[in-house]
């Protein structure tokens, strides 16, 4: 009911992971419950938000990276570079979870919402995110 | 296991739906488990806060407002009017799911807790939230 | 499947609960399957961020001390003290309920994440969180 999913992201910025929670969906055969997306990392997280503009999630990352900027002198952690201290805030603001119902093997997302990991460094990584599924496969 | 609940957000504001959602699990006969509700828009959210004083939310909302306001110059997506970059920016800083324990029939909230949907946009509408309930009959 | 836990806040500030999680998720006997935490409060909050180190969750608090200071003339809820609407705004912007898969009975957190209790009043008190366990002992 567990599936652990890499994501490679290439460095700041949103990558939609709606697709990849979908297959590890399917692939459990589960029909109606509950999934629930989780990230193991505090300098990335999840959202879900807008995924047919794309001007959308430009102006949240712009607006984010404006609230939240690199250099401010409140930060006492910096051993990990200009970035890391934005980089925990920017994910406490966001989701470290996200569930969402699975009806008749669908995700049951509305309309205009994709599923997104958020990476909050300049030099992203490999990122793993949890697909948990609970329910049952007769639905 | 999932109930999907209409909700007539006439504008911007928050609308209790802890009724609602207590009647979409009673319906269900479950007991104990856990309740997931999610919201299917990226221009409204939902929140659980304070049910006593309607001044915390009027200040939460005058808030949000402040921090996250229309016209402001770093928004290129507008199309959908001054409210919509706004409302995703809220959506973003709020939540899509929440998930409350059952205990014995009964959503496990605190004493002054209550369960809002957000709406973000001037023009209310219909907005769908869905009501997930994971758990046992028997206790 | 749930048990309520009491933590002692004793004043404003980030409260370590990972062990206590994981001790209530390890007396259920499950071994696979998603652990729930919630918060029955709505000026104490729940987060997720490094467990490494402090002076991270010392920035994390000082940065959200600044963006909702006490003594905003926006505030009309003051009844409860000056610390009272900052509280239910920081609960706004952070987390009620989070969800953790359930791994080989192990919470499957990243190697910098811990589970966090934040209180938001400078007078703490006993506060009460939930941790529900669903899933199979069976794995």
């Amino acid at each position: 009911m567990n599936t652990i999913l890499k994501v490679d992201a290439e460095g700041q910025g949103l990558v939609e992971v709606t697709h990849k929670v979908r297959a590890a969906v399917a692939a459990t055969g589960v029909r109606d419950g509950l999934v629930t997306v989780f990230i193991r990392h505090t300098s990335a997280s999840l959202l879900i938000q807008e995924n047919a503009d794309p001007a959308v999630r430009r102006d949240l990352a712009h607006w984010l990276n404006r609230l939240v900027p690199e250099g401010d002198p409140l930060y006492t952690h910096n051993e990990e570079g200009p970035d890391d201290m934005p980089a925990h805030i920017k994910g406490m603001l966001t989701a470290v979870s996200l569930s969402i119902p699975l009806m008749d093997g669908q995700l049951a997302l509305g309309t205009w919402q994709g599923i997104w990991l958020w990476e909050h460094r300049h030099r992203g990584g490999v990122r793993e995110i949890i697909v948990n599924v609970l329910g049952s496969a007769a639905g």
